[in-house]
């Protein structure tokens, strides 16, 4: 297997410009090409906010928080080869990287002294602690011992952590600031690619990560050894070698090979990384069985194993998916790590295929799914996203969410994930063809690209996720027709689009692109109208903990229910089937938009006990009441009490 | 504190007769007291059956595995003061010692020449094992080292393991076949006494049990300084000292004090066994807040946190209670030794007050929580009872009840609590007063007791829980009238009582005790008639897995769909409302009867997505299907496929 299109030989992609992350080499059979970098920055909105708070905010957290572990003492300590006094769990490293990643990404948004000044830092401590041969990391190298390299993959993350630095140095190399990182990532690939592999030593890592890690690693090189290795990584799972006291081969991805898994199973994060890594050498190795393969899981994972968060994973347990169907509300896991995972993977099919549904789940994780892990300050995190907290719920579970967002982790990947995540957001939000421009998610945007052969710039105005109109108004004229598509979201029933005021288009079916395809004029205006109705959304009725409950949804936006906003006690309250919805301003932090209906206070018979004669003594709806729901992704930000996204419906 | 209505001085009780588990102390504040050892055998139906299993198949069984694991060896490398080589868990003496505990009750059912070699050779073993200071702990003796001793509180279950030894010494020493058990129990005891308590160390067990085994061992002995160690152990709880990485206080039963909890938390069988040690306790003090106390996080337990089968627990992390109202099917826990726990709670609190809730909570959870637990050949044993396995469900989660009934677990308490359970199950079924007696559990039994100062003999005889006719046979004339006690089980409305045929009796609300007083004459019949229909139950709107669903029960026994009886996917069968419900003759093994009642097939969109406007595309029942229901307590034992006992209502 190699890199089966050639490289892009480094930095550039075709058109010139410098590569954001996932970058399919040049002769990869995607569908659908992502910008370069800066081609397409996010100039406000929603995003434009979170991305700002992440820079401001959340970033310098973590280089605090990360510090104050002791993350950047163990570089330190293993550059001086001292031995003992290793700080935090075994991926600590990782936690450095994935922040790294994020420095480099925004500083392609914009140059910073400080963030400069602590990739210059941080770099440097990397490079002087990677051993001789090419081996890095500092768990190992400080407090276990060289004998113990590569002596415990299931628990001890070593390739794992390989697998962020080659993520974080792709990104220093793609945003033309390389501090030296890439060189040490191409050591410690060589040093994996001469340890594993045919005739070599046998086993793959407890947790995927450096498959995704490798292909980049060879887009940007050039090098198709990497591509090999990664190939190696995925072929050699599901020989039940990683098998614990603790956990299964099926938590580690490792019950079966990766192309006799119909669905992802297993700690879920794990699993998405694993396929978004296959995805990757799929494209580059022109696999179209493997493309056959990740499909299907794709698709079994959304039509059994999904929140309607698009949040993934129902078990506490092994943070892990469950059976189909087992999708507990209270008890769901829905660990923001793997909303970007599942991000990570959806993009990579999107470019791969150009079906709209992974835009479409893509949005809907980003608000649902990634938002909900971060307060609106930026500065607290939620590791788990349940859809529903009952009155009274015990805070004693580490893994509940009654105790709210926390400022950090022991274990602190979703912090450091949403950081690198946020900072190269507006990657995932537009793509080109050789016929023209995609776009996938509506946001305020400055589009400056070549797309058909020649330059396109387009601003895309709009308030959405809180209104529907997305204005999208052309800045030059092209030289021969290329097509504008938008995705109609699968949601969005009635969607209008007019082209400069004149007739409506012909809109597909929601779930689809609405394709324009014309000689550009400058100042030509697109208007796109997605119908902002609050709806009411039912799901499967195998789903234990929706049945006979509705969830509020606004355009992309799943809402939910606070107590906040309730006097009556959330455990009481039901919605009527038939209700009307209004629409109103809200003043509840970050949530522009409320949604009213009514509802009633359930009456029971109280001490009445849990069990009855079917046909007795049934609660009985009551009073009317006016829910008012918010987004979900603004619950907990003003105080931590009951809360649930599905309602018991009358 | 002290053993405040004084001891009954031995082995025996006012009446003289030897005693079983669970012996109130003469002036111990109780409204009614257990029978006397062998007093009230049971002579046939199912529970003779299952305890004939017991002693044939299962208990041997247990010595045969507890050898293999090396249970017996780490007593003998203890006696020889060898170190290393320990085998098995760190509470493996305690597996040891329920085993033990059994094979003295079946001694006092029928001599055994085999038991009485086992029981011997082994409480030899423990009797060398046993260090000079009174200190026993094979673990701590073998593997850890004397500097270990009390180091880990949290994890190491020390009190723990001395706590199973003290109850296998008093179940020696009550069915008077002590086979020198009862004097090392004393030195352990002794010793715990001298380490533990006010101005000694500080410290309670990770584990409850010892507080119940040493209020035992004060009445056993009349030694009141056991019973003030159980108090210390009760009242120390609650300074969070045990919180480990793993596990919180609350898992632990340490988050807050016991007097200020009100609802069973944390860890199931912790909580459960140390309710039953503080009731034991609040009894011997005549402590009336503790009772207090105790009443009221029972009362929240059955009212919160109960399934319909009685089992508790409702997490897999941490085998913990849930928060109130979170009771999933799937996801259940309900481990075999929750119910153990549970009935031993709740038979000291019949004892202490005479409430018919606590028998009837009893009799719900010897059948469908604790009966489950065992293979109707007694020779394999589910941990987990779930009340929900769907179709396709992993088997690779260690937790799951997929894989079937095992025949040994690494963690080997369920089959061991199962064997000590079975052994003495006789003693909860009657209980007598200065007034007369009182049959809680009807099953073929044999009672020869003293009742209101006279010889009492009855024989009881039935089909019970196959059928619902209960005949209680007049053995002997009474010089004085005595009062015969009926429990009316809280579901059988319509039950009917007549004696020697007359006029009906007038019944009590369910849930109460009919009382018959009279004068019997030898030969008098009084004949019990229970409602055998089947009946449709539902649950409380919060619990989702049940919500929208109905549960089958008949009788005490609550029913299940397997996937064996039916052709359609279970996940496709839905119940009808208005069902009329055909008792019938049932060929699966172990259910005599079978229930039969009408449903649909329910017809779905295919690969339609999980989620959908309110209004749309929901699925619809289809044909007609006869559903076909077991007893729970019999599922898995024709292969393990799909189960619920939750049905969804068409």
């Amino acid at each position: 297997m190699g890199l089966a299109g050639g490289s892009t030989g480094g930095r550039t992609d075709e058109t010139g410009g410098r590569q954001g992350p996932v970058a399919p080499s040049g002769r990869a059979p995607v569908a659908l090409r992502p910008l370069a970098l800066g081609e397409a920055p996010i100039t406000g909105g929603l995003w434009g906010q979170r991305q700002q708070i992440n820079r401001e905010v959340t970033i310098p957290l973590g280089a605090e928080k990360l510090e104050a572990v002791g993350s950047f003492e163990n570089f330190k300590a293993a550059a001086a080869r001292r031995r003992g006094g290793y700080h935090g769990p075994v991926y600590q490293d990782g936690e450095v990287y994935k922040w790294l990643e994020a420095l480099a990404w925004e500083q392609a948004r914009g140059a910073s002294k400080q963030f400069a000044g602590w990739q210059r830092e941080v770099t440097g401590l990397i490079r002087d602690a990677q051993a001789d041969d090419g081996y890095l990391n500092t768990f190992i190298q400080v407090e276990a011992g060289d004998q113990e390299r590569y002596a415990d993959l299931a628990y001890n993350h070593e390739i794992f952590n390989n697998g962020a630095l080659i993520q974080a140095a792709v990104a220093q190399a793609r945003t033309g600031n390389d501090s030296g990182l890439l060189a040490v990532a191409e050591r410690v690939a060589t040093h994996l690619g001469a340890t594993f592999g045919p005739g070599k030593r046998a086993g793959v890592c407890g947790h995927p990560l450096v498959e995704m890690a490798l292909v980049e690693l060879g887009r940007q090189t050039g090098r198709s050894e990497y591509v090999n290795l990664a190939g190696y990584f995925v072929g050699a799972r599901g020989q039940r070698t990683l098998n614990t006291r603790e956990f299964r081969p099926m938590y580690y991805s490792d019950r079966l090979p990766f192309r006799e898994i119909t669905s992802p199973e297993g700690h879920a994060v794990r699993a998405l990384y694993l396929a978004a890594g296959a995805t990757d050498l799929a494209v580059e190795s022109r696999d179209s069985e493997l493309v056959d393969v990740l499909r299907l899981q794709w698709q079994n994972m959304v039509a059994t194993k999904m929140y309607l968060t698009g949040g993934l994973g129902s078990r506490w347990e092994g943070e892990a998916f469950g059976d189909p169907f087992e999708l507990p509300n209270d008890r769901a896991y829905c660990e923001t790590c793997a909303a970007v995972a599942s991000i990570q993977w959806a993009w990579r099919l999107l470019l791969l295929t150009g079906e709209a549904r992974y835009a479409d789940l893509i949005e809907r994780t980003l608000y649902n799914a990634l938002l909900p892990g971060l307060s609106l300050d930026g500065d607290r995190f939620f590791y788990v996203n349940a859809l529903e907290l009952r009155s009274g719920a015990s805070i004693e579970y580490s893994r509940s969410v009654a105790g709210g967002r926390q400022t950090w982790y022991g274990t602190s990947c979703c912090p450091t994930n949403l950081m690198r995540t946020l900072s190269s957001l507006e990657h995932y939000f537009v793509t080109r063809t050789g016929d023209g421009l995609q776009v996938h998610q509506y946001t305020p945007t400055r589009i400056r690209t070549t797309a058909a052969g020649q330059p396109v710039e387009l601003d895309v105005a709009t308030e959405y996720p809180w209104d529907g109109a997305v204005e999208i108004t052309v800045r030059n004229a092209s030289a021969v027709p290329w097509e504008l598509a938008l995705r109609i979201p699968a949601w969005a029933t009635g969607a209008r689009v007019t082209v400069n005021g004149g007739e409506p288009a012909e809109v597909p079916t929601p779930g689809e692109y609405l394709r324009l395809n014309r000689r550009w004029e400058t100042g030509d205006v697109v208007l796109l109208n997605l119908p902002m109705a609050a709806r009411l959304t039912r799901a499967d009725d195998r789903i234990d903990a929706a049945r006979g409950r509705a969830a509020i949804e606004r355009g992309p936006l799943v809402y939910c229910l606070e107590q906040a906003d309730h006097k009556v006690d959330l455990d009481l309250l039901c919605i009527e089937k038939g209700t009307e919805m209004t629409v109103t301003e809200s003043a509840s932090p970050g949530a522009r938009i409320a949604v009213e209906a009514s509802g009633q206070a359930i009456s029971r018979v109280p001490d009445s006990g849990l069990y009855h004669p079917l046909d007795g003594g049934a609660p009985r709806p009551g009073d009317p009441v006016t829910l008012r729901a918010v987004p979900y992704f603004t619950w907990a930000n003003r105080g931590v009490d009951a809360m649930r996204v599905w309602i018991p419906l009358s």
